[in-house]
């Protein structure tokens, strides 16, 4: 079943590897068939080399899986809550590459500081908030989801298409998987960027009329880039 | 027609890839045949691994697309200013590279602090000022090569054949579009050499002796630097 | 005599080469057969572009090389003291990949900020002492294990798989040579992800809640990562 | 003539690129028969991938070319300077590698805080002092070779085979061309790691009985590691 997501999604998790945001089994794609109400998600520490788009895991908006041999990733409850609370988008990441990880790890948004930023994300990247001893010890994966819908409560999903998990790393997700990997790398190159541009000036500003601008020239509805 | 400057220019456009300056479609190189009064350049969000020369997009000198299925870059009109305003450039490279883009995220010049600087550009990097908001929501491209020109006003653009836009990222040019591209690539070394030179001493100095020096060996008229 | 061991130890020094922790002949690794008491471990100052498989030193547990044509690894006695000092280990690594290095030159541990680090080490990681005169100038590679080993003294040696010995730097072991590479590529992540990280916040804090899940997640009874 | 040293000076070269030390033409490298007074040297300005071993130049310790049909490289008077004053070196390098020009850039010593300098290096790598006026536009590259022996007034050449020139790049040496170039791989390796070191630690210290002892392992009379 899903032979064609599941190929999509086997696709876009090697894209991780391609893209140099992913060493060994640090990182899983997930893309979602919404009239089927079905998601494909990277298997458990499976390592990139030897997965097969068969290995890909079929799992209900439920979180139970409905075909597949091996087990979820770890993170697919987490994946699971985007879904259900997020319902425009179609595919999901998470990645431990190295400056959003940084970002994460120093508890800060990243802050929109670029055009390069402001072609893919309409503000800030929050960061979230410390998860308390019972979110982490209880459903941890399912409460990351919630700590990231909460920080999302007063944000468009599809407008900001991705998080900062406090001492963890990147969530991003998009239209579809290969979206959600193509916005992952933009936030990896636009943290790496910012973590640079802070050194070479701690007292930066950044122009707010270039916010805007930037985000509707790509995405807006009179949007004029590309073809 | 221009088959060869096409060529050219799609070379050039690849090789900001080989060189490391560019993800995605996140650049754009032009050329320009000045008997002719046209340029050539990438079309507007084209993948680089499928691109072909002729998709090439020809434009004239008053921004007019003259042959091309395809859109031009949405940088055209920064292109277009530059080539009208600095008639001694045949080349225009802009990308989103790593280290130029985070010192123009910095809103500073970058100066001037080393031979490898020295060899190819006469002085800082100059940084451009604050866009107002009626030029970036007005003819934004266009008003990106005005203020160029502007910063310029009392510097030689083949001199100095770069610049930082505050917030936005690097543009070089050159004597045609390889050079200009041989120029971004010096600009994102030498952005990163800074980077570091400041981290490693922040009240480091320049002997400005060198600055002349070095900018004569390579370029003064008894210049004496290769064959 | 153990072929197979050797081939491991073998293709665990080129890991290091493949992963980036090392150039020239800057690192080795060695694996233990603890049933014959025996252990293998790379040659000194042998070109990984030539070395071979049967190029292996084989050692006993008093020191002794017991097979081999060739010298063993200048650090041999430091992996000795540790296969004696830490009986649940199988393979020791000690590089000088660039970002554990510059951490162990800070004299520094390298703090636990981050589920990427939480998911392999249950703590920091650890910074010995200075080395006294008499160390250094005795039997210094054999001290260099005496000073990590008392440095763990509170410590459970595959709760924490390395160290940064102080000025030098990273060691780190394992289940087995292959698993004692995945750690330091692991170690060597966490030290560039940290260094980054400091960077944009200096007073960042770590949730101690995701330090013990995340380490459990893997590694305790009830682990669930993986298949 | 010289055929064997025009091919080790060519191929050391091409080292150059192979290790990521050099862009474009931003470095040479040559070596010395001393027997015969003659040196061989990269041609000035000419692209890596095109240069033959045939193209190296031969000069004579007066700084006569005596053989080649180019120009010699740029910076010769600095190797001949060097070839003269320091008569126990067989191989000059210099490059523009990017940690390494940072540190030059920012006109201190590169500190030694490590084994991995030490193993090389046997006390920190100076700068050099700022050049007058006269010397810059005088015989420039002949006062760079002259400025760089004055600052080795009292230091021994082959313990620390390497100088950073401020605000220009490192110059390294050895007993050929092969080991000069290997010596400039491991100044822009430790420039990284120092780099990143004091960021981490600003206030960091060096164990001193580590810079003698590693120093010793490595080239004391009494050298023991290597085969």
């Amino acid at each position: 079943m899903l032979e064609q997501l599941k190929q999509e999604v086997f696709q876009a998790n090697l894209d991780l590897v391609k893209h140099g945001l992913v060493i060994f089994t640090w990182g899983n794609v997930s893309g979602i068939d919404r009239e089927k109400g079905l998601f494909v998600i990277k298997p458990s520490g499976v390592d990139y080399s030897v997965m097969k788009a068969s290995d890909m895991v079929v799992v209900d908006t439920d979180g139970n899986v409905v075909e597949g041999k091996l087990k979820p990733s770890s993170d697919m409850p987490t994946h699971l809550v985007l879904y259900n609370e997020f319902p425009e988008i179609g595919g999901v990441v998470h990645t431990h590459s190295t400056y959003s990880t940084a970002w994460a790890q120093s508890g800060k948004a990243l802050p929109i500081i670029g055009t390069t930023h402001a072609d893919y994300f309409a503000n800030d990247i929050p960061c979230t908030r410390d998860m308390t001893e019972e979110e982490v010890f209880g459903a941890y994966e399912k409460e990351t989801g919630n700590v990231i819908v909460e920080t999302f409560a007063q944000l468009k999903p599809m407008e900001i298409p991705g998080v900062l998990v406090k001492n963890h790393g990147p969530f991003s997700w998009g239209k579809d998987a290969h979206n959600a990997v193509h916005n992952a790398v933009v936030m990896e190159e636009i943290s790496k960027m910012a973590t640079f541009a802070f050194m070479n000036n701690p007292e930066l500003t950044m122009n707010p009329h270039l916010v805007k601008k930037h985000y509707e020239r790509k995405h807006g509805k009179n949007a004029y880039y590309g073809q």
